[in-house]
């Protein structure tokens, strides 16, 4: 069932401990419909500029992704984004950030994208994203990404999104910040109640939680040894878990805590490299086996 | 099957951003005994001064703890800590550590003692445990704890522990520091092979890592939405973990796995009020029926 996803598509400079890469592929659409693609049919909408090298999209058709969304916008520079990971490989400072053509964007869903089931709304503001949900008239499962920014600057459009959005993805310390309490726990519930079905609390190398008006479980990352750039690990467990998603067309509770578990083993592929340089070698059944191993790992 | 521990009794002053108290029962065998009891007979070997409230000795013994290796010192006071945590309830800080009669203390096994077939050293010098070691005849697993401080001052005493015992059971920051890996996975596996046959690393609200030979998992914390005071946390869990596995009389990785669960499930009510007061209203019953709910939240 074809997956629909809205977001940045960016160049990276990355800087870990003992490496670097300079304007890699990188964006959370990318990341997302790159991660999904191994699922399920994925459709990309994003803008990129004139800088932006065209082996990068076709690295995305290649993998089946459709890219027809994805807009060059004459005069135009790639949205581009320079961090540097701390020591524990956890936490990140943004040393650079220039939206370029993403700071004026504003996507344009095509009958085709209309029809889309599954869509999720890579990070960007509650404006946009609210823009996109108005347009997306065939959306039976609708998914968000934020961002502190918009919790800091955009507080009631996010609120008016979160009314009307299925289910909410975010960092932990952006969780915290928004239900402004420091137990995750009751951060999580208070997001929830704030509109969406459900919410998932992504906690970088900790794992990720899952709260519903019925249901609250938390499950740990895959521990992998490999941990080299944690770049797109949250954009890819978002891609992960709805493409999993899309490809059974349901998202009962049972559904939704296999696909937060299939979110979890893809991200934990997605640090073993720089951009999507491991994803590029990685096969489904990669997938399956490790999914079968964290299945086992999480029984006693 | 009787388990042994050797540790610390201390009278905490404990600070959170909502609460504090003064001189509460506190110390690393305190915890783990009090914990391990719920699964299997417990003896204790510890010191206390003369300030030490006989009311707290009742509380052990009422609770079935062997406490006659409990011994007070004349003219000594107990040891003090106190420590306040930060917002987050994961990181603390010391503000005061007053080590009185823990000080000079040279733990004396009976023979009761040293027919114990499961031990536990409590958090010390690699000097005294290793002393504690020579004198546990009878000890067929034996599990230590250690702590930042012996890893930067006693490191050669550690790591002839490190080939004596068969479980080391420490903190993520300590883990990273004895293997100076900043990547756990990578650590615990190092720290193994220093000598334990097993290594369990505590990663307080995040949950706890297992490495074997053979295996290597993770657990996550079961995630409770109530934390009052996490002290004790970490001594309950391994309480908890010993007292299942010394009930059973065995020790294969099945065991082991379900220890750890047992583990994590006691330490999660642990956190829920200062010193012992959560664990004092707990039944068995409570801690079964918790590790239930732990065991569907893992299951997909």
């Amino acid at each position: 069932m074809p997956l629909l996803v809205v977001g940045s598509v960016a160049l990276d400079c990355i800087e870990t401990p003992t490496d670097k890469r300079d304007d890699v592929l990188g964006g959370s659409a990318v990341f997302f419909s790159y991660a999904a693609s191994f699922f399920s049919p994925v459709r990309i909408i994003g803008a990129v500029g004139e800088d932006w090298p065209i082996q990068h999209t076709q690295l995305l058709t290649k993998k089946g992704i459709d890219t027809s969304g994805l807009q060059t916008i004459p005069g135009g520079q790639t949205f581009r984004w320079r961090g540097r990971y701390l020591p524990n490989m956890n936490d990140r400072e943004t040393l650079e950030v220039h939206l370029n053509v993403l700071g004026e964007f504003q996507p344009q869903l095509n009958r085709t994208h209309q029809a889309c089931r599954f869509l999720f709304l890579g990070n960007a503001s509650p404006t946009v994203q609210l823009s996109v949900l108005d347009q997306a008239k065939g959306a039976e499962l609708t998914v968000a990404d934020t961002m502190d920014l918009w919790i800091n600057i955009q507080r009631d459009e996010l609120g008016a999104l979160l009314k009307r959005i299925d289910g909410l993805v975010l960092n932990d310390s952006e969780a915290k910040l928004l239900a402004n309490d420091e137990n995750l726990v009751r951060a999580g519930h208070a997001v929830r109640a704030m509109g969406p079905k459900f919410v998932v609390i992504k906690k970088g190398e900790h794992g990720a939680m899952f709260f519903s008006v019925h249901e609250m479980y938390v499950m740990p990352a895959y521990p992998t040894p490999l941990v080299i750039d944690p770049t797109g690990a949250g954009d890819s467990f978002a891609g992960g878990m709805m493409g999993h998603l899309a490809s059974l067309g349901r998202f009962d509770p049972q559904a939704l805590k296999e696909a937060l578990a299939y979110g979890v083993v893809t991200a934990s592929f997605t640090v073993e490299d720089f951009s999507l340089d491991r994803l590029e070698k990685l096969s489904r059944h990669d997938l399956d086996r490790r999914l079968q191993e964290y299945r086992q790992m999480l029984t006693f």
